[in-house]
């Protein structure tokens, strides 16, 4: 089958040719249909010191997609062939003690398609039928989405969003979906800010009540003029910038909830006592999807209509066209870029 | 001033007049411009058991209203004269276990206005500060009616509703106000059932996606239709009839929850084993509002726009025709019904 | 292997010979050395109507037990042969929506051992993998009382217990292990209330403050006497006895929660509107054990000592006298009753 | 009346006579018999840059206290005279967003005892009704300090913490109190860190399973070690020291609960991708004491003999021996100081 291959310990990507996979017990095997591209995907591509710890090519990359169940192992009950599925890609050992009390998004043993094994980027793919979820009529391009989209649903969610002001700092793909998700669930106001206009005119259209532009106005300031000095009740911060974080903490209320998403690079100064301790907030890091607390509440958001993500899908390329797709992600202006496969 | 008042301990109200109050130390005067008509003012216009065994005429009844702060008392913070506000109706001790650890709305003391002490239906009421919530821009028509619509808000907004599919039994107009908060709240689905025709067409505008009549249809049936076998993940109980007390048992998924606003006359008999425990569901009895967290957080709705609670107000009446406007609730068919007092 | 077998659609249980069995893939046998008495087992003995409803004879019976892994099938993860182990007797079916989102013990595809398929009973016994717990050092009789040990541990710790006043209504096994954890979490009081003596004694052996006998008494006015007239924080209704339900409502106080593990049999009348609503209560149903942090919170438990079940544990027989130890549950005064087997 | 005053802009304390004070309406007149002496204390009499930009002398100072009330201003209820208590010293606006919803805490008008108004080292002090909390038999010389031992409440009780493992980081008296409540809160292991032997002889005896002296030992390889590698379920940091704060999140378990009471001076440089986001954890902000749940728990606590804190306080000083009291605390061995006064 074509795939998408890091074929050796070295910057760039190989589309080629390797053998199709064969489900073992407790998996399926699935035509890929879809599938997105990630931040992650550009770091194992340009080779970068994350990549170069943890990878061991060669390697299907990949980890975001949506296809068709067309074949199944022995032993794989509540799935069948013919159905159009999505998945998680965090494979998880099941037995640690994360994983036996409902936290096995932080499962110690997590394996990622894609980065620990091979991925999505190609015709088929083999997945645990655990990891598998069918998409209800959700079209197979938002199912290639879902992975990132569930880091979204997670970070909001896991606040209180009925009739609150939320912050979403940072509008990448994530970012966006926040905005739409926050909509959705009942924020009285929802104010987004980046430096980028093409991602904030994105986060409009998504819902955004109130866009800043970080690299223009005050985004403190701008939050406690439109909450009447409060601040919000809820920040997401997705950027992961050195002095967005700093935002999160003065724009949130006294007592809100700062909700991390975004990965700083290295480490980052903060007054602990002023913007943490005497605001008396909490702080919650996010990480993965909720498993699969997170997946049933986005595919009934997704199959109610209460969230549409298409707007921020801005780029389709076909599968050997993945330097043009890494190029449109490099350029800082694409939403979620995705491949068609089949 | 004029007012309409339980004269004497027997059937009727009397529009008459009496002295205008005068606000002690820590209370405002309020000049009323629209007050809501409930079935408790029913009950105390019928002088039903219930009522005979509270009330101490002669009283000014009436408990929810919104008007004009026009004399504070001393001691006052945080409100100005001029300001249109509503208020909460029910007057609280403030040193018991419940008061003082965020459970007011539960406290042993409670006085309520136009029950326990003169009431709203008047051109003006002494409140204390504490009650008192400024509009900031919401109509008084709605703030009038912010007292049901805040018991409305309680019960929907202490269950998990982003994503979930919420039943709503019994669509009075708290039960109508509940559809239109789990819609604005990212319910998946919402599901009202009533026997009266008229109700349910009021439930429909305020957003239910599906509407079931209970005398003709089976609701628990429709649930489970509506929902692939699981049941509702919240349900809603507004009507305070056994046998919907026991369709809310039957509806509720595994491990759901269940509401409890409306009031059963009596005892009702159930199955505490099969409609409760091997469910696994949480019950929670709602009273009242939360003090003062759901009045903050009803504001911020209708300043948002998030919820158009007017569709429910149906009848509106000068104060001099309450008579008229106890018809109209026991009609049956009326929403919310508010006095137009100045 | 020799079993306590449910032979025939009948009365009785039978001591037997039957073959030993084989794990299957992500199987594990085990040696059952110390197996518990439960009144199910009693049900299945004197084939009531429950018991003809359920069960499909031939079939070895008993569910709570414990042993040491002697044989794996393939595909097992993170168990070893000679590790001392218990097991949850609810086998999930690990797709339906409970099992994916935290709330396997209300799985709708439930099988239970000793039951649904073959139990504990017998000298060795096959469990899915999922289900087994080392025990780290928790003696195998210990280990074989863990399933009605973890009905308490859900019971108990699903309410807010350190600082609290807890009234647990009825003291047979899992009730005096209730009043031993709420003890162990800090509870501020812990009041004990049944019909028998020797039940009491043991509740106040295990901890309990205050016990009231419920057939000479008034338990809720001894509560409301130990409060202060508040009422219980929390109560825990371990009995299934109408009256006894009436008194959980009545002895929690406004605000408080309610948690039902008792099983009425058929309907029981109750006031929703005083009992429940008025009281702005919180009841939750207590099926199972949560899978599997009430096991792990109960290992931790166990293993440092915050709580001797072992005086719970009242009577000991040999596997061949199953209907001497079914004797003793009828008398009505014993504690748990295990079964030494190895 | 004696008290100690902060005279002038200047460091230094002054033990003189100052006028009693007279209680307003809503106000309780208490005659002190014993006062906490803190930190904060410390900090005025030094004159400290933060001392500087907040007092505003002359002033009484002192905020931890419990004595007799003796007079009542008018339109108080729930209190008498004759009655010992304790009282909350932050005075709070009761009309701001937090204090509305529950988290007065918080309130950004909060005024302080001995900080901001006249506090408690003295014979005399007026405090708001509101804020007296009766001791219901608990001895004045333990009401002294339940304000720091309800800043212990607050951190350690807002975690879940029966069953748990739990760090206490910096054993000063509120560390101590934390260790004394985890353990009465039914903690499986208590493990406390400090640099000085004779703090944590003071945690062995408030019931530290487990201490580690930080200035010899590795705080996070010795909490490994105590919980098979997991980290603990729940860190308090008390410290304030920037090394222990990255040993607090090194030394939380993935998913875990880290509670923040230490005050670092200026900024703290973190990796929050690998301390906090991929941790997956929740960081808590405490600042003060919830009004009043933290108290009624606390009372709860003290009165049902779960917690002894008598072994933290090891200094008593007359009211004019402020000077020699103050010696003790930068002496770093001291545990909690108290004034006794009457």
């Amino acid at each position: 089958m074509q795939a998408i291959v890091k074929a050796k310990r070295a910057p760039g990507l190989t589309v080629t040719t390797v053998p199709k996979p064969t489900p073992a017990p407790g998996e399926v095997l699935i035509a890929v249909r879809h599938a997105g591209v990630c931040g992650t995907d550009l770091h194992i591509a340009d080779w970068d010191a994350w990549a170069q710890g943890r990878l061991k090519p060669p390697l299907v990359v990949g980890h975001e997609f949506a296809g068709e169940i067309v074949a199944m192992g022995d032993a794989v009950a509540g799935l069948t062939t013919g159905q159009l599925v999505t998945a998680e890609g965090h494979i998880v050992c099941g037995h640690c003690l994360q994983c036996r009390t409902g936290n096995g998004h932080i499962c110690k043993n997590t394996r990622i398609i894609g980065v620990d094994r091979d991925g999505a980027f190609a015709e088929y793919i083999v997945m645990p039928a655990t990891n598998v979820l069918p998409l209800n009529g959700i079209p197979t391009q938002v199912g290639a989405v879902m992975d990132p989209m569930g880091n979204a649903f997670h970070t909001v969610l896991t606040a209180e969003i009925p009739g609150s002001t939320v912050l979403v700092v940072g509008c990448g793909p994530i970012g966006c979906f926040a905005v739409g998700i926050a909509r959705a669930a009942g924020a009285a106001k929802v104010i987004a800010s980046d430096v980028n206009a093409t991602r904030l005119a994105l986060a409009r259209r998504m819902g955004a009540h109130v866009t800043v532009n970080a690299a223009t106005d005050d985004v403190v300031r701008a939050v406690l003029d439109e909450t009447g000095g409060e601040g919000a009740d809820v920040v997401c911060e997705m950027s992961g910038v050195p002095s967005a974080l700093h935002q999160a903490f003065a724009a949130v209320r006294l007592g809100g909830r700062v909700q991390l998403l975004g990965l700083p690079k290295g480490e980052v100064a903060i007054d602990f006592a002023n913007e943490i301790i005497f605001k008396g907030i909490t702080v919650y890091g996010v990480i993965g999807r909720r498993m699969y607390d997170t997946w049933h509440q986005m595919r009934r958001y997704l199959t109610a209509g209460l969230l549409d993500p298409t707007p921020v899908i801005t780029h389709r390329f076909p599968l050997n066209k993945i330097d043009e797709a890494l190029a449109a992600i490099r350029s800082g202006d694409a939403g979620k870029i995705i491949l068609e496969i089949a």
